[in-house]
């Protein structure tokens, strides 16, 4: 069981609990089948229909679902996206677990499209974070590829990223901070470190150590600075405040990458139905 | 092990992966210790705060957290909301997932609160639902509650909902969905209907067999006219479309509640942070 | 995996060990297969077939097992309940677990069903209750079904039932229980009360805020005065002593249910057994 | 977690479900504390007492269990058994649960005692069977030990047995069933083989191989003669058909054990109850 | 899931962490599909083939694999001894974890022949120990078997082996600790000790009680010493200080067993290769 | 419970399975308490005291254990590692489970340290591989450290290496591998290839996408060509064929790693015992 199948028994147990779905039991015959659409009732891109198929399956692996589009498509309400058969009490079990997740799931995917959008023509690519809903981090990202964006490190395991309370429990030396992550970091992933002042990024380009530098919470004017001072030597990665307003300029300082937490933390779930048929 | 603990282990999971946290292995040393303050960075009712605190002591069951804040307090930013103690790099391993979780159940508290300040004064009751973050069922309840809301069923098992679909199942007839319910419920569940005509609710009416009625998707007319029929003989609650702006004029319908999908599936997560000193 | 899934993997495992059935491995060749009929050795009323059978589908998934009776059937013993067909080895592995199982469970539904018969005819419902063999709740309260009696809570979250020790741990109040309990459950679940006095009983009616009343250890007389008192006015419960005897006597005092705990907890196993042809 | 642990988390989960509780939540505040008194309403030998105190640690480690009494101990009701202490919510939610195992493991010793009594003065030793309620077996097998009787094998694998079905398998010959078992079972384990008639026993006499032998369903006459023809060169084990009156006959033939499955399989669950004090 | 299924998922969960396996993803087509060879590259006895087997099930049940060469047998490199087909990602994804196992086997299977050799023509048999790499017991055992070698206890459950520590821990008397084993162990485990000099080996006969008697660390001359006091009263097993060329010497002295902890915890992995073919 | 305690009770489980330690039930009294010794037999560099230590708290949270060296330190025979003090049940229990881990620990450690001094004084530096232990990643990785070499990719997450089968499956086009690699690996790790050929090597330069390559089973006077044309434009790994004799030979060559799977798949267990006192 992946992370997400442990997601998807966990859903699935707080919803049914020890008694199960009290009402479907009491009225739905045990052998009664049943067809079903998903049905987009507003526009956006989808994303998560996997993980919708699979919800069905942990609950009855008979369930069949037939996909009519794809990750990543633009879809336009209303639009059927898939259509199920199978055992009608399965189809009303699993209905709600199902939809929290894809509609999570292209909420995250319509909004990383419309920041893909807002850069396109730039060089800028826009960058998720680890702030994803517990649980559903593989699901996020995965969206946030859907929607067009591009993937920061996936967990704490395959980058180094050196904050400002890492430099500070060092002893306040960027220096210092970057010599112990090159000699114990594991040997193919790369250094990025935070700065917050341009002075710092002096320091940091100094070492010659990073591979990546985070500029956290500059304005448009220091951005283009440390640009200029970066002059190539490290990838830079514009971090907050990102909104899809501030992204056309943030691409004019010439950065790499912003990266935005909202992305994925505060999407808001999509419309997206089930409709039974008999 | 509970829910939460397990979604906390699945997000722990997710975020260490096998290899750890190869940016505070490399840099802290594995006796430094450290404080941290949890900070509210903007204005937002508080909810969380042990999910929070639980999230360090899957990390390091010796971290300290001192709690200087209580569930449903109107936190005005910036404040300290708890101050942590204990192995620097347990403090920083488990900061990510710990805050993922707290800002978003204060994001639903906040969302809640401002629902029910918005029919205070009224009768109406504002319900939460089903559509909850996968795997935190009762962290997101338990925040509507500390946001001044109410539950709705915890899940499939609690309560008899009877919507459109179950009544197709069983040959259109309301009268014989009730039949079955009351027949083969469990004997201490009361019975919920959802209704889309006010035909139907006479229906439901006659037969003397719902405890609960759900008027789903009725104008505020058709809202004011179910009231009338009802006449109290069924507790009534609306549902779909609602927004801080409609709740008052649904108050004035004279329905005993109002359920919302969006207090627990799209509230933004809220701005928490953890500065940590040496 | 479901409860029962859980329960027939910890039943095999604790039968198994880490070395397996060192009998079965030594005599019998991997590759035998055989044949084997299910026999009823005494009469009873049938269930636990499909636990039965989803022991052998835990150990093989291969087995194939034909059903020759259903669940509910009335047995004349001997008689062929079903027939098994597959690797030799996985027959005689799983014969023991399986057959536990559905011993328990037709002892279960056979005493449900001359409980049943004791009160056809009358108004009067047998119940169980949470005395069940723990992590065969589902198990056991099917079985309850399968004898024709009917269950009660399944579990302590589908119900609330005000206890002598709730009450006195708020003060002794039957009305500040029924207040609390009111204000505080989930919406959808309706509220029962222990009383052990006629006093307690009225205090109860006049809150008019309980949905049952379990009339406790009460002697015939009691109960009917009791019924007299209620008066229509709560679905009324006897607990307590009860047997096959004086099950038609309590039926004569009105009261509409009676909670028996030996139906689950003290049924006898009935001899069914396995019969392995080569 | 160990094989009990298991149970007891599967015995919570399905009594509290996702949702918990109900009852207590609503009334009883969080930090309200108790006392308890574990209360033996009729006479029992006592077992299981550990199991039970376990629960209660399951769902809160803070609960103080104090015994008054040990495994093995002859109550005579009314006896208080052990004094509790903790959160009044714990002590509420774990008491059903913990009832459960106790009652059941003391009805277990109590059968086993009075049939360990019933032998006493003679050679012959009372053994339980694997016929123990699934997830059960360890403590069921501690409570046949608390009772005084005997342990036959724990599972499949710490002694083989032969039985009618394994001699077919083999083409019926109890000598290639013997050799097989002596050639590849495990070096450390016995052999027991099950026979029906007499010129069974011979040929199993005649191999040499087996340490024990099983007298399947004889009668008094037969197990005499039994003994006599095996005539002290194997352990001789008389099963089927055990009662309390029947065991002193069984002793006279001179057999050395008796096995029982109802010891295990169909004791009545004893009557222990908690008083909760405030 | 049994053990080796626990080992498995355990050993793909360290090498695939939570992000997957980055090389496979970022090159190759989700739909590619291709063909593998398993290559012995040098001499061995073939031992862990299903567990290799089953690896590529755990990444993808699809993956069909076919055998080309059975447990024992002896291969001559280069030789193919399986052939793999499906997706191409999911061969690449388990290729590593898979031949991690069938190494370690085939490298057990192989020090197990040489073993099993070396006494050849003598009545000497060669044991393993409970030395296995940890979650690899069943899978070691059944190498041990596949060479040609014999399992002595599988674990601490499946016979008694009293050594010096339990003998001291009883007052430093053999005579009590085997009466208390024989008093109180399983009624179907045999009974070995262990003893490091002649004089305890005496007073092990002296009792009568034991099955089977360790001669740990003895010479040669010692072991004769020791086979010509027991007399066959007891199974002799020699322990300590095995290698292939003391074996010869061993049997000579007449012992019944000698047991070698090297032959599971010092087997080198032997060299099985993988060749995906497009 | 992270991986290693994963392991750990999977190793717990296969030694004591479902009866559990039989011999130490009968011998030795609950209550009786001892002390031990963790011996060195030979002279080793000490890794896996940790893990050592934390079999014990599996099965008994009460055993302490005094560490009396470090992970890394060259122990001379005879020296005691650490005492334990506790309940003699549970140091009987754990002895082996516990010396199964801490043997093989300290033999690849003391076989890293071996390869790290042939090498020292050299800019060489020696690695290990993903050929470790099923469940001992973890372990194995910090054993290498403690002996004083160093760590290749912990598994297939955090970094990318690119092999034959990859380019093949490209179509065999070096260039394509890395296009695809730099494209779609996460953004911080970083890429190693591995080439057979020096016209492999010279593409992979000519790209100049890759930041370390493997040079696999070159003789040495191959190795020094491919250092002279690679002429510090990328990391150069060799591979394959490593002993401890040849390495001082590729130090010559110039490459900067050399990587060893036998350091991990092959080392031998070193002897450590256990010596308890009463």
């Amino acid at each position: 069981m992946d992370a997400l199948d442990r997601l998807i028994a966990l859903a699935l147990e707080e919803d049914l609990g020890a008694a199960g779905d009290v009402t479907t039991s009491a009225l739905i015959p045990e052998d009664a089948r049943g067809r079903a659409e998903l049905l987009a009732k507003e526009d956006l891109v989808l994303s998560g229909l996997e993980a919708f198929a699979r919800v069905f399956h942990h609950v009855d692996p008979d369930v069949v679902v037939r996909r009519l589009a794809r990750a990543g498509d633009e879809i336009r309400a209303p639009k059927v996206i898939a259509e199920l058969q199978g055992r009608l009490r399965s189809l009303l079990i699993a209905e709600r677990t199902a939809l929290n997740l894809i509609q999570r799931a292209s909420g995250i995917a319509t909004m990383a499209r419309r920041a893909a959008e807002a850069v396109k023509g730039t060089r800028l690519k826009v960058l998720d974070t680890r702030k994803t809903p517990p649980g559903m981090r593989a699901l996020a990202k995965q969206a946030v590829r859907d929607g067009g964006a591009h993937n920061h490190r996936f967990g704490l395991f395959d980058g180094v990223l050196i904050k400002d309370n890492h430099i500070a429990a060092v002893g306040g030396s960027v220096r210092e901070a970057l010599r112990r992550a090159k000699e114990r970091a594991p040997r193919l992933v790369k250094i990025e470190i935070e700065v917050v002042t341009l002075d710092q990024l002096r320091e940091v380009l100094d070492t010659g150590l990073a591979d990546v530098v985070m500029l956290d919470n500059m304005d448009i004017a220091t951005l283009k600075e440390a640009v200029r001072i970066a002059d190539g030597r490290v990838v830079a990665e514009a971090s907050g405040g990102v909104t899809l307003n501030s992204v056309a300029e943030i691409a004019a300082t010439g950065v790499d990458y912003i990266s935005s937490g909202a992305l994925t933390h505060s999407a808001p779930n999509f419309d997206v139905a089930l409709d039974i048929d008999l």
